[in-house]
């Protein structure tokens, strides 16, 4: 039995819908496999001021995940964030240092861990990321901040979103910046030139499985292929990238690295990664 | 290991400072006892009102203890509570339904829980209740609106704390109430009146563990003893009252009432009573 006292610290995922959360499951297994006090519950919340009001009152609610709807409003109410946070313009991490909410979001050094966990090396690469929303400008972001690429080429079919993404990026760092509308003669052009290709638009995910944004030949061997699409496991643009010789990496691996970032600053313990990836493929695979 | 999912709801207790507190011990206990997915934590508190918007914002946040210092001014950020719990002045008991909040007292259904389980009636009984604060507060009241007792009389040395509670109790209820200036004359001739003496004052509470308001003649055979001091578990009045043949019930009684009414409003269920009192008794005893 899990024993709970007076001491015991609270972490929980707010989002709405809550209900189909994995983060539960992984961060408490995370606690139990290192024995910490711990809890991790999930809120459904609507009203994210009166949530976030509540976790500065409560003195041992310690950490939060922010899910969505509520990742880009979330940044009023919290006290300090980073600058590339700031940047990013969502947070999906909250801490509770003693009434002072420190917002972060750990999408984008999920990724990054997830890339050089893999072996790939973004330093002086060129960097291709296939869309432009939420998860293409955290991981946008916190590679040309971090990672040192040599160009960061983005495309999207959706042109004020890549404006935005290509602008922002080109004012707040001095990475050389690519961009085009998505067709099929850009796409070319840009695959040709990219050591390193992120796909982040949902094309391929469940029940789709059988579409990708990008046509098999145009991967190539050394190539490294980064799908943040989790479900399925393997998508076709990673089936189609391997086809050709490319090192795929998983979104799962992303979607693990978030969770272990977020363990590691909500508890200050080295994350039991072994056990939260276990906890999340036994879920996927069932 | 206890099971927690999206689905697990939180209760907890609230106060300042929080981290003696028993509730969790005895709550969480009841949880495993039952089988039912809640789990009940401890927060220290400073400010109030961000914790009730918390626990209103957080959707399966759905019970809270509150204790000292926050029992009288809880009132203020509930919704809806009922007309005794309104006249004690005082909650220690909040319900989240749905985003309404339901403020509630169970010390005074506790103690006369405590009353009836231990056979005792007040009703057509001269109830005495020694001390006029808080607790004697929330005893008058719900004994006068809930237990019919041909009277309740009032002793206390402090005489503005004293009227304030005789003249609510006369304003608010039809039982007839007498109260005194606490001195060896009045106890003497309350006494001798008293079918049920309810000590609400904290002599006798360790470690003053030898003093008594009552000299130990004045108890008789037949009377109902209830002394709301639970530390120790038998006080010198309680011990004095026994030696002279009255029936005496433990304020532990009233404690372990209180948590099993509150445990029955969060989670819906029949409180596992044994279990909850055998919890409490490790403690006492420890």
């Amino acid at each position: 039995m899990r024993h709970i006292d007076t001491q015991t610290r609270l972490c929980a995922v707010i989002g709405n819908p809550i209900e189909h959360s994995l983060s539960p499951a992984i961060h408490n297994a995370a606690y139990d496999a290192l024995g910490i006090n711990f809890v991790y519950l999930a809120f459904r919340v609507e009203d994210l001021g009166g949530a976030l009001a509540g976790m500065r009152s409560l003195e041992n609610f310690r950490g939060m995940s922010i899910t969505i709807p509520h990742k880009l409003e979330a940044i009023k109410y919290v006290d300090e964030i980073a600058r590339v946070d700031r940047h990013i313009g969502s947070i999906n991490t909250v801490v509770n240092e003693g009434g002072r909410l420190i917002g972060s979001n750990t999408d984008g050094p999920g990724a990054l861990k997830a890339l050089s966990d893999a072996g790939a090396d973004c330093g002086k690469s060129n960097i291709l990321i296939l869309g432009a929303g939420g998860v293409a400008r955290a991981i946008a972001f916190t590679l040309a901040m971090k990672a040192d690429p040599s160009e960061i080429a983005l495309l999207d079919i959706d042109n004020k979103v890549l404006a935005a993404l290509a602008c922002d990026l080109e004012k707040s760092t001095d990475i050389p910046i690519r961009s085009a509308a998505m067709s099929e003669n850009t796409l070319a052009g840009f695959m040709e030139r990219a050591d390193v290709v992120i796909h982040c638009t949902p094309v391929g995910m469940h029940p789709h499985t059988g579409e990708s944004v990008v046509p098999a030949d145009m991967f190539r061997p050394g190539q490294v292929v980064f799908d943040v699409v989790y479900t399925p496991l393997e998508t076709k643009l990673l089936a189609d990238a391997a086809s050709r010789g490319a090192l795929t990496i998983s979104g799962v691996e992303m979607f693990i690295g978030q969770a272990v970032l977020q363990f590691e600053r909500f508890t200050g313990a080295d994350a039991p990664v072994d056990v939260m990836r276990k906890v999340v493929m036994e879920h996927l695979r069932s």
